[in-house]
């Protein structure tokens, strides 16, 4: 799935580049595009089956810079799944070749008992669908 | 009163200063710092008093940049409350001399029912304690 | 113009509404929509014309909370060009109404000298055109 | 090396919780300090040496959540150096044990040329004195 969108002034840092720490923040919306995708945006995975998706681990490895007013995509899937967590990857391109790539993985939490649950079945779908 | 720190490198944009989206951050922890001094800190305004301090009015007045690795002070005092409301006042300063100066208002909200409610005593008697 | 978008989580606080430091972020997109919109996207502003535009004042009323998930659209546009300084004005709404108000002013620097230079012919075609 | 401080509101999210993307930042607020206790400020290091040091790789395990209000400490050192890149490794704790543990990898620019360079000795023996 390829989610896009264009650098905003404010993500740049006095190296003229994009701030490190906002690709975390790419990774999230891409993965808000993609519940949105499969027709579960996640104010309804909050909402309707009450569970958090909570982020475990993050990796990053950065290629090269993406600056102000650089358009780019994020292309990213899910690569694994198992009943307690799964895992996305990125692959975060401009015209200039590949900017970065990314892995984070999730688990889910019960918003009330913050006790960890399974994913639920709309995600196992939504791997499959997408 | 005088709430101090750095300036952090994540802070700063592509023209080489503190991006203007801080200012109103570095008003919220100056507010942090006040509350701290009080013996409220902020989480026990929430807590305890069950209320959230909801922000409805800012202004910043931008004089001068900073820029990373600048040292700044933001000396700031509430300078009107009433029933419901209550105005911060801010001025931050460098090395190099009046920064920015800025105005915030705040009301204050039931956590529950998201209604407003008068400003807690605790604010009011800190209000004349600094 | 209307700039329009969704928020994405990470703009989000613990009172689960929108931080209000992201407004003026928002307002700054809609200015880059803007220039993008004239032909002049900011970073051609910054590389050919050679100039910075900086914020000198910021005011925003905030209404009524933005929760994750919403969608918005800042309705905007220039009120005010003299020599050396604009105002844009800012209205965000969502289905809820009006979110909020806001006004920012702006002057340009030459990016050298870093002093104040007459507004760009650009800016000022842009105004009418819009 | 230990580095201290407190989580602001604006860094949490509508979970509750600090943002996970806080956590990058929280790292180079702790290698700005140890940049600081080295005699060697991360302004210094761009100004006298004309280099920028640039984040290759970046990795975060989230254990346990920190909420606004919480203190925590960055417990962090150098665990790698060579000639053109260094590492970095961070335990974050709080009264509530091991938040989340990181590491950074990093090269350094010339800031003219964007050529990586070797890695500045005072950098090397501050690795050393730390």
């Amino acid at each position: 799935m390829i989610y896009r969108r264009k650098v905003h002034f404010y993500e740049t840092d006095a190296q003229g580049i994009v701030h490190h720490s906002n690709y975390p923040r790419y990774f999230e919306e891409a993965r808000g595009y993609y519940l949105e995708q499969i027709g579960y945006p996640y104010e309804k995975v909050r909402e309707e089956l009450g569970i958090e998706i909570v982020l475990v681990e993050l990796t990053v490895n950065y290629k090269k810079p993406l600056s102000f007013g650089d358009s780019f995509e994020v292309d990213f899937r899910i690569t694994d799944m198992d009943r307690f967590t799964f895992t996305f990857e990125y692959e975060v391109r401009s015209g200039n070749g590949t900017v970065a790539t990314g892995k984070t993985r999730h688990t889910c939490l019960d918003r009330e008992t913050r006790k960890i649950v399974s994913v639920p079945q709309v995600l196992r779908k939504g791997k499959e669908a997408v």
